[in-house]
């Protein structure tokens, strides 16, 4: 390996699946509150409410499922939908990992010239879980689990591996988390979308062009490094 | 700072109160729900059931009490319950760092004359939400939050921070998580049991007594340290 430059990958919706397991839990959920007129607006506001109790994950997500169902079921009170969204999670928990298309493949190839590092935000036992049953684990020479994505997050990963920012490049699905900061910092942001996306975060910021890229697919990104 | 040893520190009921927390929301748990009948037994069950999907932490104890409430409140479901075990589940995120005696002086001092890191188990979000509000943290040059207290956590925290196991100290009132593991790669293992405890862990191995050393109180560290 004789490239200066490090590559730092998100995780979720970069190289594997998972917002839509969110989504599917969610329409398992409007199914079994019809009662409820505007279930997703209902989903989401207490979510909002509850980040800051919750963080991000699936045991605060299952726990503001739990939240709006008793909220939203005063006139008809259902115990056994509260039963049926505690397995609804557990499943979330226990569901395997769906590796993205080339995912594995890029990463094999690159980690023979790259340094490689995963930058994944979240629930420490659920992403180390997802990191070890992905196999891809050998590829990466470290993992941060970290709480926020934001610019702050960033230098300190840098400082503490030693990093310059120009020689780092950040890859995610998240303008806001992962490209955004990047930029700020110094760094290249590399942005790919991922194809399941049912809720758009904001980003009110201007990109500075010279240090932001957007790649279709994962794969994209051999042929790029060598431009 | 000339000495080279390192000492680790457990956060949770060695710097500051965590189970009696735990034990108090059980004892609420027990009021709301007088028609189980063993009902210490019920939760413990359902949690030692859980911890695969859970790990540990709030939330993921919070979610094994609705389900503890829900499966046991078949004949008399009580769909307010959920709702109250839901508010001591934020209650219980929400509630301020109380430091054990003597454990800011003692850090302060120690500080002074040893690199220090905390070693921590448990939910990313809530460890670090407490680290930060309990004022202790300058008295830190790392944090490491794990998943698991065991051998090879130990053994790659000193590799990673090039600690020979000789030169590291282990404090914490656990003696199966913060002692026993630590003596076994080659460091010395400081057990200050906690005030209360009410659930024992077991511990089947024997100690290399040469290795261990039990205090009374964190603030005998620094006596124990000058001998």
């Amino acid at each position: 390996m004789s490239n200066k430059q490090i590559i730092g990958f998100d995780a979720d919706d970069t190289l594997w699946e998972n917002e839509i397991f969110f989504y599917q839990a969610q329409r398992k959920f409007i199914e079994l509150h019809p009662h409820i007129k505007d279930p997703e607006q209902a989903i989401l506001q207490i979510e909002k409410k509850n980040i800051k109790f919750y963080g991000y994950g699936i045991k605060g997500f299952i726990l503001s499922l739990l939240e709006t169902s008793v909220r939203y079921s005063s006139n008809q009170p259902n115990f056994q939908n509260i039963d049926k969204i505690i397995k609804i999670g557990k499943e979330m928990l226990a569901q395997p990992i769906q590796l993205l298309p080339h995912a594995k493949d890029t990463l094999r190839h690159l980690s023979e010239h790259y340094t490689l590092i995963m930058i994944t935000k979240g629930d420490l036992l659920d992403q180390q879980r997802k990191v070890e049953k992905s196999g891809l684990l050998k590829y990466f020479s470290s993992i941060e689990i970290v709480w926020e994505k934001d610019k702050q997050t960033y230098l300190e990963i840098l400082q503490k591996n030693n990093i310059s920012p120009k020689d780092f490049l950040m890859v995610g699905n998240s303008l806001k988390s992962d490209v955004l900061p990047v930029t700020k910092v110094g760094g290249t942001g590399i942005y790919i979308p991922h194809k399941f996306t049912w809720k758009h975060e904001e980003v009110d910021s201007t990109f500075d062009l010279d240090r932001f890229v957007e790649l279709k697919n994962i794969s994209d990104l051999k042929v790029w490094l060598k431009n």
